[in-house]
């Protein structure tokens, strides 16, 4: 059987962080991270082409079955929403017209995913993910690695979906019966 | 000389107005104008591809040289400035599929462009349009006509480049000297 590729997307304004990883028989394997400058660029529509313009190519040289993508946080002002809908719309647009399903995640539900808690740092999310794909070091590009959490947290989500409960675990034990993947 | 199409665009998650405006010698002529109906799509996912489908399906048929679109208005909340900003992206993105170029403009720019007043009301901007563009009845949908709207504004911007002004004129003759496209 083919390996599953997953496209990872953490879409931004000024970067746009990426990662594909491939999943074999439950074995996760990051094949290339990376992150799009896109700072330099002042034209809005041009940030916004070459978005579209990478996501593109990296389909077109990795053929992702999917895309997994970050969803902005809501914390933002409505300025910075909007150019960050625009710049997700446009990733996911070049998935769109790929035929590739899109999967949209929410930052505190990416995290809980890898780590087990929805407020966990960047630095505690890089661990888990060297961990979790034996990567020889920690990656430390933060936009990369979120995107690379993403495609990971969604392959989880297809093997074991887990809704976020308002109501916590009063015991460990209780939380492992609940969660039988995070048992050690 | 053939004549310049433009396409207009109202972005919207339940509605999108649009429309085709044909330019010859200064003649300003709208072939088309409609809305494509988004509130019964539940799925965003579907609602974002059908908007991308929609506007490919215009280019391909009216063949347009220019995308001018309306900007969402500021005032709203973070969420729906997330939703509305990757709507307008989804637009965007297949107008630069099509290498088309894309000119966007507030809501308020296009009504002071068409009505002289940046805070014109809808049947205002409606019943200037029906005139300007000599049509039979004023327009009553709204996105739509707010898509005519910007398409006219871009002929205006790019044929009288007007910048908003701060400061306002005092005396009618001193707004006709600033603005003489506005003399009857």
């Amino acid at each position: 059987m083919e390996p599953r590729i997953i496209l990872g997307i953490d879409p931004g304004t000024n970067l746009m962080g990426w990662a594909i990883l491939s999943v074999e028989k439950n074995v996760l394997k990051p094949l290339e991270i990376g992150v799009l400058e896109l700072s330099k660029l002042k034209d809005p529509f041009l940030k916004l082409q070459r978005i579209f313009e990478e996501v593109c190519g990296l389909i077109a040289t990795y053929r992702p079955h999917e895309l997994a993508i970050e969803a902005p946080f809501y914390g933002k002002n409505v300025q910075s929403m909007l150019k960050l809908g625009r710049a997700q719309g446009m990733a996911m647009a070049a998935a769109l017209v790929h035929k590739m399903p899109v999967y949209e995640y929410a930052p505190r539900k990416v995290k809980l995913s890898i780590t087990g808690r929805g407020a966990a740092s960047k630095e505690q999310v890089a661990t888990m993910l060297q961990k979790t794909l034996s990567m020889a070091k920690v990656p430390v590009q933060w936009d990369a690695t979120d995107a690379l959490a993403v495609a990971v947290c969604h392959h989880y989500q297809t093997q074991f979906p887990v809704k976020e409960k308002k109501t916590s675990c009063k015991t460990w034990e209780a939380f492992l019966a609940q969660h039988p993947e995070r048992r050690g």
